[in-house]
C-alpha cells in the first residue's frame, strides 16, 4: 500500500464535470486534486470526432504531467468519442463515465430507458449499444439536447426559459414508454429540476456521477488517503473568463480564487 | 489600376459570417474569397478578451497566408474586442463590422437603438460609445443574447424555442422605447424572423452587413475584378463538422463540398 494521498486529475470540456468532482471529493476528502475545464474550447458535444479526440488528449496530457495517479474523463463526450483511442496512451488507470451511466440505467430501468447527451454522445451509439449488450430487452432511445450544454453555462439552468428547451426536446418522445432518463452529459445534473418537472413522476432521473467515484475510489483502494478539513483541490481551465469560478462557487467549491490559466493547444 | 482581381479574406468564429460574405459576393461575385470559420473553438462570445485575441489573431494570420489583398473581421466579437490589437499587425487593410454597425444604426434610429450582441461584445460597450460619440442624444441599450448562437448553429432559428429564447431576452427592454435594433453579431440575421416577429411593427431591425460590403467594395475600387459567372470562393474550417456545410448549403452556397479543414492552434 502506498502511503501517500493519490493524486486524482479530472478532465472536462468545462464547467460541467464539477458535478463528477464534486462526488469524488464528497466520497474521498483526503485525496489531492487537480480538475481541468477546457473552457476555452467547450462545448464539444457538436464537433467532429477527430476534434474531439485532440482536445481531449490534449487535456489529458497536462493532467498527466501535473503527476495524477488516474485521470478521470468526466466528459461524456470524450468518454463516448476519445477514450477508446485514447486509453491506451497512458501508464495509469485513465476512467471514463459510461460503463457507470450504463450499469446506472440498467439497474433502475425496467420499460425503456431515455439516454439524453450531447449531439457527438448520442450519435456515437455508445450507451444504446452498451445498454442493449447487457439487456437485450430494455428498449433505448437516444435524444440529443445540444442546447442544454449553452442553457447551464449561461446560468440559466433554473429559469424559465431551461422548462422550454427541456420541453423542446422531450416532447418528440411522447410516443417511447421509459421509466427512466440517463444524464448522458455531466452538465445535465445542473438542468435535472427542469427534467424532473416535465416528465411524469414515476420516471427515475439518473445521474451516474457518484457510481463514477466510488470506482475510483475502489481502484484506489491500495493508497492511503490522508483525512483533511479542506479538500485539496486545483482548478485549471484554458479560458480565465469569470464565469468558471462562479459557477464552480455556486456549486459549494471554496477555493476557486486559485483557477490556473493554461494554454494546451501544443501538447 | 491592377489588373487582377482582389482576393478577400472573410474571417469568423463559425458560420455566422457567411451573412457578411453573402453581400460581398452579391456585390463583387467577380473576386476571389477565402472564408475562414473557427468551427473547432465557436463561440467566441463568452469568452475572455486575452482568448478572444490569440484566436482571431491564429484565423486573420491564416487568411493572410493566403495571400489576401483585405481582410474582413465579420465576427463582431473579434471586431470589438480583438481588431483594436490586431489591426496594426498586418500590412493590408483589415474591416471590422462595428462602425458599420454603428452607422446604419445612427441613420435609421429615431427614439433609441437596442444593440444585441454576445457577452463580450456587449460588455466592451464599443457599440454603446460609438452610438454615444456620434449621437449623444440618442438612447442607446446593450443586451447580451449569449444563446442566439447556439440556437442558430443547431439550425433552430425558425423553431418556435426561437421566440421564446428572443422573449427571454426582450421582454427584460420594455421599460426602454426604442425604434431600431441593431443585430451586433453576424449569427442573429439569421434570427431575425423570431425578433421581428416580438417587436413592434415600427422598429427596424437592422444588418449591418450590406454596409460593410459597400465599404469593401469602395476600399478595394483600384482593384479590376473579373466578371465570373459561378463565384470562387474557398472554405476553410477548424472543425471538420458536416454542420458547416448543411447551413452554408442552407444560405444558397453551392461550392461547399470543397471544405479544408485546417488547424491553426500554431499560427
Amino acid at each position: 500500500m502506498s502511503m501517500r494521498s493519490p493524486r486524482i486529475g479530472v478532465f472536462d470540456s468545462g464547467v460541467g464535470g464539477l458535478t463528477v468532482l464534486s462526488k469524488l471529493v464528497e466520497l474521498m476528502p483526503g485525496a489531492e486534486y487537480h480538475y481541468f475545464g477546457d473552457t476555452a474550447r467547450v462545448p464539444y458535444g457538436g464537433r467532429a470526432s477527430e476534434t474531439i479526440i485532440g482536445y481531449s488528449r490534449q487535456g489529458l496530457n497536462y493532467l498527466a504531467s501535473m503527476g495524477a495517479d488516474l485521470l478521470v474523463v468526466a466528459c461524456n463526450t470524450s468518454s463516448a468519442i476519445a477514450l477508446p483511442t485514447l486509453k491506451g496512451m497512458f501508464d495509469i488507470p485513465v476512467i471514463g463515465v459510461v460503463e457507470d451511466g450504463v450499469g446506472v440505467a440498467i439497474s433502475h430501468a425496467r420499460r425503456g430507458v431515455l439516454v439524453l447527451g450531447t449531439r457527438a454522445t448520442v450519435k456515437s451509439g455508445v450507451y444504446q449499444h452498451a445498454i442493449a449488450v447487457q439487456r437485450p430487452d430494455l428498449p433505448v432511445r437516444g435524444v440529443a439536447c445540444p442546447l442544454f450544454v449553452p442553457v447551464v453555462e449561461e446560468g440559466l439552468a433554473n429559469a424559465y426559459l431551461a422548462e422550454e428547451v427541456v420541453r423542446h426536446y422531450l416532447q418528440s418522445c411522447d410516443d417511447f414508454d421509459y421509466d427512466a432518463i440517463l444524464l448522458g452529459c455531466t452538465h445535465f445534473p445542473i438542468i435535472s429540476t427542469a427534467i424532473r418537472n416535465f416528465v411524469n413522476k414515476d420516471v427515475s432521473v439518473l445521474d451516474p456521477s457518484a457510481r463514477v467515484a466510488e470506482r475510483v475510489r475502489t481502484i484506489l483502494s491500495g493508497f492511503s488517503i490522508s483525512s483533511r478539513d479542506q479538500p485539496d483541490i486545483h482548478f485549471h481551465v484554458t479560458d480565465a473568463s469569470e464565469s468558471f469560478k462562479s459557477v464552480a462557487s455556486m456549486m459549494g467549491f471554496s477555493n476557486v480564487d486559485q483557477v490556473t490559466h493554461v494554454d494546451v493547444a501544443g501538447l
